[in-house]
């Protein structure tokens, strides 16, 4: 399958490096905004400018879109699923819905297939949700995430007077863990579940205290979190803080009996070391799905939940049954 | 949808138990080869000889088939597949190409839906499996069971001379965890990845250092791995080791980047109180799969690998996307 890049970024990149591992697909083309002279691949795979990808056409099966959720992807996937197959990585959970009916609508009417909000979270930690509660009706889930970098709460940081740069890590609370595992159901509010660790690199001169004072009570992002602040060098930043690791857990505890006197629990976790590039991977695993369904005719947008896993493998039906099952 | 099962064992009752649990289902019957009045299901479902099934075909939609995977299931499922949608749990690994091939051919000539081999491990072990290798395929993959019982060890135990009763756990190593949730990929050998804890009721005046010895050297059961044989009485193994818990994890590192630079850990565990209930409870998940196949026409023979996720929630489309993606 011919696969092509929309958006060079962090995540354009990790999924010129997936392509790379999947016998079976190959990048045809790289298409960006920015003067394509500017982009550089890692491969050598040729960077074209956006408006000429319609004289591409015929080189790309799938293709995946690499912008942000915020202003990107809700133009930029109903607009090029009226063209393209297309994979995206939506992760506004709440505006899933209407993204869904706009991208289906493009999608079916002019025979594509689409595939929103793959990646990790919504994605992977989706799918577990699903098959947890179907299979323990009975029972309670918890989705906890990190150690890892936010960056929506690394900029936050960086927007307050004073602050040259930043990084912010969410922690999940090692007794709240503890306690889901148990199986007690716990209650937990957004304190008790996860931690907020911040690096910040001050201006020179920047008043500390202050700033410090300004991330602890900044509404929505710190507020509700214990939140602690490491002020640091701009060379320490860099040399311990430039990873985008993170990860995450979606644990449900149920009962199963007659009068529910058998306990169990369902955990997945994730330990990611780049963020972008395991998102990718999932993205290009998905494309496969798309491109198979899209070769049978089954137009229209889908999510994780619709795939038959299956479809995500490069194996034949039977080779899965015979190695994987 | 109207349920009925076909067997009323741990397994068959643990279906009677998770069939409760979903106010989409009801359990029309329990169909047995014992005499019914001598099988008390948990509550007042009626049971049926299994002789007068046909009698019954229009209150089942799907048959839940509960025998064993040694003898009966292949030739219960591709049986009952003429004539009912069906689901088991067969788990013989090495058999299930032959099974399908069987069940598919019965299904797919008569217009009906069948589902071999769900529950845990093949299930929802499988699944991630499956899962983790598309997403990360240069990688490895671990799937470590315990701590639980094995139905077969025990069994196998109970056999030797001067044994009264006998209960083995399967253990995961430890230190053979750790080594493959670091990423190091360790070559594991059978002994390294797990013991086999050995609880035996000997017979009064039998020879114990004997049937110790008959057990740590009993070829494929026990002599590849570290095994301990812990002696009691009757009282102590009933009050101790009645309960039929198990449990796992399935753990797949990878790597990505443009050089594998970055390291990443998926790893799904369960740990369950009753392995039959859990394992039931999976069934009843994909018999409400298997119903909505056949409701569209999908006949044949399927596996997990095969079924979108969203047909196992009792949940619409549009919820799901809402409120667990």
């Amino acid at each position: 399958m011919k696969i092509a890049i929309y958006g060079y970024g962090n995540l354009g990149r990790g999924v010129e490096c997936a392509v790379k591992q999947c016998a079976d697909a190959t990048l045809t083309g790289i298409y960006t905004r920015r003067s394509p002279a500017s982009v550089k691949p890692y491969g050598d795979t040729p960077v074209y400018r956006i408006d000429d990808i319609l004289a591409h056409k015929d080189e790309i099966d799938v293709l995946i879109l690499c912008g942000g959720s915020a202003t990107d992807l809700p133009e930029m996937t109903p607009t090029f699923a009226k063209t393209f197959n297309v994979v995206d990585s939506f992760d506004t959970h709440a505006a899933i819905p209407a993204h869904f009916a706009r991208v289906n609508t493009a999608a079916a009417e002019t025979g594509h297939t689409a595939l929103i909000s793959a990646g990790w979270d919504p994605g992977m930690f989706s799918l577990n949700r699903l098959y947890a509660s179907a299979v323990l009706p009975q029972g309670k889930d918890y989705t906890f995430w990190g150690r890892g970098v936010s960056q929506g709460h690394s900029d936050a940081i960086r927007r307050i007077d004073g602050v040259k740069d930043a990084r912010q890590y969410t922690v999940p609370v090692d007794a709240a863990l503890a306690a889901v595992r148990a199986g007690e159901n716990p209650a937990l509010t957004t304190r008790q579940k996860h931690l907020r660790e911040c690096y910040v690199v001050a201006e020179e001169g920047a008043d500390k205290a202050r700033i410090e004072q300004e991330i602890k009570t900044m509404p929505n992002y710190f507020a509700d979190y214990d939140t602690t602040v490491t002020f640091l060098s701009e060379e320490e930043l860099k040399r311990d803080h430039s990873g985008i690791p993170h990860g995450g857990f979606v644990i449900r505890t149920g009962c199963t009996g007659w009068n529910g006197e058998h306990k169990h629990a369902i955990e997945y976790s994730l330990k990611l070391d780049s963020n972008p590039e395991f998102t990718a991977s999932v993205l290009v695993a998905y494309a496969r799905a798309v491109y198979r369904l899209a070769q049978k005719g089954e137009y229209g947008c889908k999510t994780v939940f619709d795939i038959p896993p299956a479809l995500l493998s490069p194996l034949s039906a039977e080779e899965l049954r015979a190695t994987m099952l």
